[in-house]
């Protein structure tokens, strides 16, 4: 472990660590307004500019917010905790419940806009979903909203030559949603893959997600196998990270997980 | 919630959102050459400071490198490939081999800092595993190189009653490490529950990875259980988000996942 040279360190550097610290520990609470520039100028014996530096750092970090005229806050941190495992257990979609309901227990979220069409995927869609030139797939695009903030971007790929004709194509796909719909066809999905990364937002996303600044996002890849492990499903995900908790349980003798993609 | 106002937005970071779009719809694949400022200055109708500026925006955020005389080209993406599932199967360390050689295939993920110690730990830490008040944890730091690049930082906390006298309380923990040292004592893991966020690093952790400028980390929190859900240790990790992708399998019907913790 580095060890900090603590008489080096700027002396925003300083102010802000402790202030971190007193966040970490509990002193300031998930919405609690933090000392303000003349409160650090007085307690610390600093200018203002070294006082706003030490706030902006924490603001940078997203562990803080500011809100016009009212100062700077702790920023709550109530997320969503996505339980995979559980989440896509056969039990839960089998017998009618939607996927996201184990996600945010009495927490509201909503599909607040959807489109479907058909398209030509990307080659990396294509490419795992095993498509040849001709074969399109059908795009599910939806974002998903929580108490009125957008959470997740989704957008499903599924091959047009499995799900013609059928309520995938269709904005509602009825009770227990595109998995039920694939298991009437045939295509029951049971082995599962996800693909996690992080990085910053583009500017898109940031609109669509309405996301605070110094927040990154969390992409999930998840392709849906299977038992002869075809995949049937892409489903590129886009989560705001001050928003959720992933969450994977599993034992240390898995069972035979797809071979396929 | 921050929103973006387009016609807002310096021109630079228009030129360089729109070069970071036509990146990740891969247009630019990795390696691929960008447009220079002379092609930029054209398409856009700017000066060459604006130019400039906008090709910096990626450097910093590190999606693109300079190479000089060359061009700026796509950076290469090449990360480390974490399968929890498959790399904690008993099979794996059972027989002497690291947990983490199944992360980095033919690439040298190497620990070059490692501290040992006796600690009260955090409340957060200490509750996971129900230590009592006058309970104390050994706490293992490591960080871990990739290719002389430090990618992730790995605090593991295991209660002292179980592991004292050990060799899990020296550097070097033996063959098969960790696990297969609980596993000796009579506290196999066999069920672990991972928790995964993503935030903006500290300035300590950007020091501590050699992090690039716009990079999120990837925390991860991993829970072990032994086969009567009784929590033995709990390690938490920070990972350089620009060098991972994490990786879970699973089935539909998982099996029993700890009911404890």
């Amino acid at each position: 472990m580095a060890t900090t040279d603590d008489d080096r360190r700027p002396k925003y550097q300083r102010i802000a660590d402790s202030l971190r610290e007193a966040i970490q520990s509990g002193d300031y609470g998930p919405g609690d307004r933090l000392p303000g520039e003349n409160d650090l100028m007085t307690t610390h014996g600093v200018a203002r500019m070294t006082a706003r530096q030490a706030l902006s750092v924490l603001r940078d970090e997203g562990v803080a917010e500011a809100r016009k005229g009212a100062g700077v806050f702790v920023r709550a941190f109530r997320p969503i905790r996505r339980r995979s495992i559980e989440r896509l257990a056969r039990d839960q979609w089998g017998n009618g419940r939607s996927i996201w309901s184990a996600d945010i227990e009495n927490r509201a979220l909503e599909v607040d806009r959807i489109t479907v069409s058909e398209e030509t995927a990307p080659d990396r869609i294509s490419t795992v979903l095993n498509l040849t030139a001709d074969e399109t797939t059908c795009v599910r695009r939806r974002r998903f909203v929580l108490d009125g903030k957008p959470v997740l971007l989704a957008t499903s790929y599924l091959p047009i030559p499995l799900v013609a004709g059928s309520a995938i194509t269709q904005e509602d796909t009825g009770p227990g949603g595109t998995y039920a719909r694939l298991a009437e066809l045939g295509y029951e999905p049971v082995h599962f893959r996800e693909e996690i990364r992080s990085r910053m937002p583009s500017k898109d996303e940031v609109a669509q997600l309405a996301m605070s600044a110094g927040t990154p996002v969390i992409l999930i890849c998840r392709t849906a196998y299977t038992d002869t492990g075809h995949p049937v499903e892409v489903n590129e995900m886009t989560l705001d990270a001050a928003s959720y908790v992933l969450e994977y349980d599993f034992d240390a003798n898995p069972r035979t997980t797809p071979t396929n993609g």
